[in-house]
C-alpha cells in the first residue's frame, strides 16, 4: 500500500491522491491501487518558516512520525505531497528519523523524480523557469539539481519572487492556501506575470514546483511553456514502486 | 482525527475528504481538522452485489478491518464515502466486528444524518426521489428510514431504477466508476431522465443517494429540485463531532 502524505497543504495532498486514482484505468473499484492519504497538518511546522529560520522545530520529524504510522498500518511506499519538504535539511531529517525507527518504507524523492523526468523529456541545456515557495527559491531546491543536470534556470530574483510567486501561494487573505478554485485574481495576474517574464527571459519550460500551483496552473495562460509537474511525476513513479513491488511477491 | 474509508469508490472517498476540507474556512495549513482516508478498495467486495446475493462475503469485515487500523492509527470518529456500505446487512456488521475487537471510534451513520437533515429541512411530508445503486434500492437504504420520518418517496420502479440510475453508476464502460469528470453522455442522459421522471410525479427533492452521484450532479439539470447530499451532511456531522470532542479534550 502506498503512503501519501498531505495536509501540507491538505487540496495538494487531495490532488496527489486524485492524479494516482485517475492514472490507473480500472473498471471497478476493486483494481484500484491502495493507499492512505495522511492529513495531519496541526502538528507540522510550516516548511518554508523553518527553511527561512523563523520557527525551530524542523518539520521533518512530525512527517517521519506519520509515514510510520503508515507503515504501521501496512504501508510499503511513501511520498510526500509537497514540494518544500522536500528540502534537504527537511527530508534528510524524515530520513534520519526512519533510519532510527528501523523503517522498512520506501521513500520516493519528488526531485529527485522530477530531474529524471527533465533529463528524460527536456531538450538538453533547456531553460527552465520555476514557480516555487520563498523558502525553496532560497534552498535552490529545484534549480539545484536541475543546474547539475545541465540546465540552465531562469533566476526570477528574490524580489519578483516573493511578490509574484509566494505570495500568489500564501497570501492569508487571497493566496492559493485560502482560495484556489477559482483562484482570486490578485492570485492570477502575479503568477501569469511571473510566466511571463520567464516567457520572455527565453524558458522554455515552467517547473510547477509547489503542490498548490498545480492546483490553479489550467487559469492562467502558460504560453506554451511545456508543464514540469511534479506531484505528477511523482504519483507515476509512486505507482511504478507499488507494481513493480507487486510483481515481486 | 477523523477515520475516512473510501476506495469504494475512491473518487467518492477523495469527494468526501474535499467537502471536509472546504468546509472548513482557515488560512493556514496547521488549522485544517485531522484525517485519514483510506482507500484499499481491493477487499472490498461490492455492496450491490453481496446485497443482490451475487457475492457471499460480507463487505462489513474488511470495512471493519480497515476502521480498525484508523483507530490504532489515533482516528476517534469515522465515517464511510458509500451509502451503500450503510445498509444494514453491512453497516450492523461492521459495528458487530468493531465491537467484538472493542472498538471505541465513533461511527457516524451517514444515513441517519441525511433523515435528520431532512426533517429540519424539508417541508413536512414532501415528496422525495432517489437516485441510489440497485442495492440500496431493493433495501429500501434511504426510502425506508425517509417514509418512517414521514416523507412520502416517488417510486421510479425497478426497471428504470436499473437503468436509469444504477447503469449511470456502474457501466463498465461509461459508467461514472470509470468516468466521472466529464461523465459520460451516456450517463447523463439516463440521470436526466430520472430527475424527470421525480419531478413530473410531483418531487419537491431528490437524494443524491449513491456517492458517485454527487460527482456528477453539476453536469445535469436538477430542475429545481431541492438536493439532499448525504456525503455533504456525513462531512458536516463528522466535523461536528471532531470539534465537540475536541472541547471536551
Amino acid at each position: 500500500m502506498i503512503a501519501l502524505i498531505g495536509g501540507i497543504g491538505p487540496l495538494a495532498g487531495l490532488n496527489l491522491a486524485r492524479i494516482i486514482t485517475e492514472q490507473v484505468k480500472v473498471n471497478r473499484d476493486q483494481d484500484h491501487h491502495p493507499w492512505i492519504l495522511m492529513n495531519q497538518p496541526g502538528l507540522i511546522p510550516d516548511r518554508t518558516e523553518f527553511l527561512l529560520g523563523k520557527v525551530d522545530i524542523n518539520p521533518g520529524d512530525e512527517i517521519a512520525r506519520q509515514i510510520l504510522i503508515c507503515e504501521r498500518a501496512g504501508c510499503t511506499i511513501a511520498g510526500i505531497a509537497c514540494n518544500t519538504a522536500h528540502a534537504p535539511l527537511i527530508f534528510e531529517r524524515i530520513r534520519e528519523v526512519l533510519k532510527e525507527e528501523k523503517s522498512m518504507i520506501k521513500l520516493v524523492n519528488a526531485i529527485d523524480e522530477m530531474v529524471k523526468y527533465s533529463e528524460e523529456n527536456l531538450v538538453q541545456g533547456e531553460k527552465i523557469g520555476i514557480l516555487n515557495t520563498t523558502g525553496s527559491y532560497m534552498n535552490k531546491l529545484h534549480s539545484g539539481p536541475l543546474r547539475k543536470a545541465g540546465f540552465e534556470i531562469v533566476d526570477i530574483g528574490l524580489e519578483k519572487q516573493k511578490k509574484l510567486i509566494h505570495e500568489a501561494i500564501y497570501h492569508p487573505d487571497w493566496g492559493i492556501k485560502v482560495q484556489a478554485n477559482p483562484a482570486s485574481d490578485e492570485t492570477l495576474t502575479r503568477l501569469q506575470d511571473a510566466i511571463n517574464f520567464y516567457r520572455q527571459n527565453g524558458a522554455g519550460a515552467v517547473v510547477l514546483a509547489c503542490s498548490e500551483i498545480s492546483l490553479v496552473i489550467n487559469q492562467i495562460d502558460c504560453q506554451g511553456l511545456n508543464q514540469i509537474k511534479p506531484m505528477n511525476i511523482l504519483a507515476r513513479s509512486l505507482l511504478e514502486s507499488y507494481l513493480s513491488e507487486d510483481q515481486t511477491l
